[in-house]
């Protein structure tokens, strides 16, 4: 079946949820979605590879990747920043390839702006009980500062709304499934065939 | 996950793209899909089954169903009535199972005035050439009729753009493929789960 463009799907959700797992998950799946890589300014932990974990910037770089509008959307946390190259998703949905973005709700609504023809998938706790313990296992961080994550996470759930998709994250394999026949479901959508019947009927 | 109410999903597209043959093979499958039962006033043929192929009714009864509102959509087809009981779709999605109709674009198109929130399928042969081969290794029909029957395919063919999604059935396996995505992927749609959200910030 010959397409156009390719789907611009982002997905997002509150921190804590389960992105990076649900997407590196969806990436051992033989789908043909192709990966945006996110660029930062933060320093290379230990095993991550330019390119594939990350593009590492210098601050000033990526101030003017941001100031030339080279940036799909980015932000800043605790002094660094991070964002999406537009380059390689503009042209990888031009050549006809889905790409997938991993990325926060702001950076997400940011998206929305620019691409409102994307798809938007939320990816949702089963429960706010469920997203704190999965925060507090992280083991990483005070109980004031899990009290206003979840704060955050609130506030980022009542965004949902904004999203065409919510997948609830119960487990891994069943949220990769969902996203992968949203992904199907979507490639089916009329709109996006429409010029199909044109063909067919002038054969 | 709690749901208020079922899909209603209607699979539809030109005589002979494969309507029947596609939905007998996602029967096979293990889905929650309910089926819908067709009403009509054809004689049963050998091996039919009252409640399972259809339900064989009298042209009288069938009059009466129509003038009391009890057919989601109805057409006569040489001498026969066809028709869909409203009242088991219609219980079935309150109970929260998805349904699926399998019917004539014509009877779509009536659904969809009484049902627009309804999941609408379009069946799409991979070409007319090869919508013509199917509908001649039938060998029941003189060419005057094939070329009858393509002229009304080619318009119903018009009508995809009523539709919701376009599924090519060019193999009855991915046909079934993505039909099962799409369900899926409807069943995480944000309107359908919003009040999800609103269950989780109200814990």
């Amino acid at each position: 079946m010959k397409r156009e463009k390719g789907l611009l799907i982002v997905l997002s959700g509150p921190s804590g949820v389960g992105k990076g797992t649900v997407c590196g998950a969806l990436r051992k799946h033989d789908t043909h979605i192709r990966y945006s890589v996110s660029a930062t300014t933060r320093k290379p932990r230990k095993g991550e590879v330019e390119g594939i974990n990350y593009f590492f910037k210098e601050k000033q770089e990526f101030e003017r990747m941001i100031a030339e509008n080279e940036l799909l959307e980015y932000a800043q946390y605790v002094d660094n920043y991070y964002g999406t190259p537009r380059q390689y998703v503009e042209e990888t949905i031009a050549a006809g390839h889905d790409v997938i973005l991993e990325i926060e709700v702001q950076g997400a609504l940011q998206v929305k702006k620019t691409f409102p023809e994307g798809v938007f998938i939320f990816l949702m706790p089963p429960s706010l009980k469920e997203l704190r313990s999965r925060i507090e296992s992280r083991g990483t961080e005070s109980k004031d500062l899990i009290d206003s994550r979840m704060t955050v996470a609130k506030d980022e759930i009542e965004l949902m709304d904004k999203y065409d998709y919510v997948v609830e994250n119960d487990e891994v394999e069943s949220a990769v499934e969902r996203i992968k026949s949203i992904v199907t479901a979507e490639n089916c959508r009329k709109e996006r065939l429409i010029h199909l019947y044109k063909e067919l009927v002038e054969e």
